[in-house]
């Protein structure tokens, strides 16, 4: 079914600002799939649809806990070719997420994105592995780290999350957020820490893209609040990050995001606002 | 070195309440380590000293993110012909912890701590898998289980940890506490859910005994509120849970908590506290 990290990124920021994908999809990629972002505002003119080619595929298979998800079939497809040449308007976005692909095309997308005033980066354990120069060059060049915190453990050879974190940013990023699956996710700035758990569900279908998702909801907000991005500011994004991948969990595939109001998500805001709060001193 | 459960939650609570343990110590407990516990003024009268004895005895290792511990040996010494008998100091406690240790011997502490307004308990994997009934029977009798989440599963055979703590709602507790290591803790209650995370330290020595250094916290602070125990209450004691934790993994066995201040408790509360609001709306 439709997946990938652009998707779930896209239509999860889609709540927050105008969403431009880029990236290359193969004849299965048709009307039905088109649609299902465009009904959601998503503009596709940099979405390249490649004649002959196929979409890249993923299969997987989680664990009794869904912490654990382990690769049945990668095909990289159309992946295989592809070569990143922005139009205009993507050239000209002032917010950019590389989602997770090989790094040296996240540095190429960077490279024609100029202007943004602030870039996450999402990667995975693949390109630590073989392509961690690459890695490390790319998240030079970005404001903000978001990676799953046993791979941050894993770029950086620190055992302890919070070193880390701290021998990230002592790379060029500003802000590192630790994706931590149902855990929640925590946020290092040279500000401080902050962290906020996932929003507990009875009816978890399906984890795949909730990081994106997660993404979607973190730089939307951002892009969607036109003062500096402070650490308020961040909060929230990690607040709406964590409810949107709440939403993605619950059905398989694109099924609840793309289905999403705008209302719902401010109502599970304000749960998840609820559920985090505590007066330091008892009440008179 | 020093450890175990009722010395690990003793030290943590002694910050907040009168603290009594009951349970049994060899010939190789002896002044040095009365000495630690009295000098918080944890009241040892109920420690009995079995003559010729050796004390229960625990060595592990842990894995290079310290959230597995690997058992390399037990001895159970004198906690093998354990009947427990308290004083009757230990009886009129209107606060009791049943930490970590055959279920049936948890149940005969309840029996004879008729009065307490509010029981936690603890227990783990092997009693799970060897005294599933008897522990089922003791967690029937308590008003709040403090578990791994990994155990709340097993327990319950629910993957799902919301629906796990929700069973053990149903088997008679008011509220469940689920431990997750260096990602925290989370609160499970009918009016809701609640979760802290772990604080992030950048020297992490020795996580033996943070779970029973939390239910210290935890339930020490519980003891020193003389109202209700409500849902605002229970969330404090969550914060002094999280807080008692993080200074017991910062040196190794009682070393940190033993040397504590509770200025230093406060101050890490308050940071604890500031690593976790966020502000709903843009500030105007």
């Amino acid at each position: 079914m439709l997946g990938g990290a652009a998707v779930h990124f896209s239509l999860a920021a889609s709540f927050f600002t105008e969403v431009r994908p880029v990236g290359p999809v193969g004849e299965d990629f048709g009307a039905e799939q088109f649609e299902i972002l465009e009904s959601r505002g998503v503009l596709t003119d940099d979405i390249e649809r490649v004649a002959g080619g196929q979409s890249f595929f993923w299969r997987g298979r989680y664990e009794y806990d869904l912490n654990v998800a382990h690769t049945e079939d990668t095909q990289l497809g159309v992946f295989g070719e592809f070569a990143p040449k922005l139009s205009a308007a993507a050239e000209a976005a002032d917010m950019l997420f590389l989602a997770n692909i090989q790094p040296d095309l996240q540095r190429q997308v960077r490279a024609q994105c100029g202007v943004a005033r602030f870039c996450g980066l999402d990667s995975m354990n693949l390109w630590i592995e073989t392509a961690k120069d690459s890695l490390l060059a790319a998240i030079a060049e970005v404001d903000c780290l978001i990676l799953n915190d046993a791979e941050i453990r894993q770029l950086t050879g620190e055992p302890n999350l919070a070193r880390g974190a701290r021998a990230v940013m002592e790379m060029g990023p500003r802000a590192v957020v630790a994706k931590q699956g149902e855990y929640g996710a925590a946020l290092f700035t040279p500000e401080g820490f902050f962290a906020l758990p996932g929003i507990p569900l009875e009816d978890v279908r399906d984890p795949t893209g909730a990081g994106d998702s997660f993404a979607g909801g973190f730089l939307g907000y951002l892009d969607s609040h036109d003062g500096e991005l402070d650490e308020s500011v961040l909060r929230r994004a990690m607040g709406y990050g964590t409810v949107l991948a709440s939403f993605n969990v619950e059905q398989f595939g694109t099924e609840r995001v793309a289905a999403l109001t705008r209302e719902e998500i401010e109502e599970r805001f304000a749960q998840l606002h609820g559920m985090t709060q505590f007066e330091p001193l008892p009440a008179l």
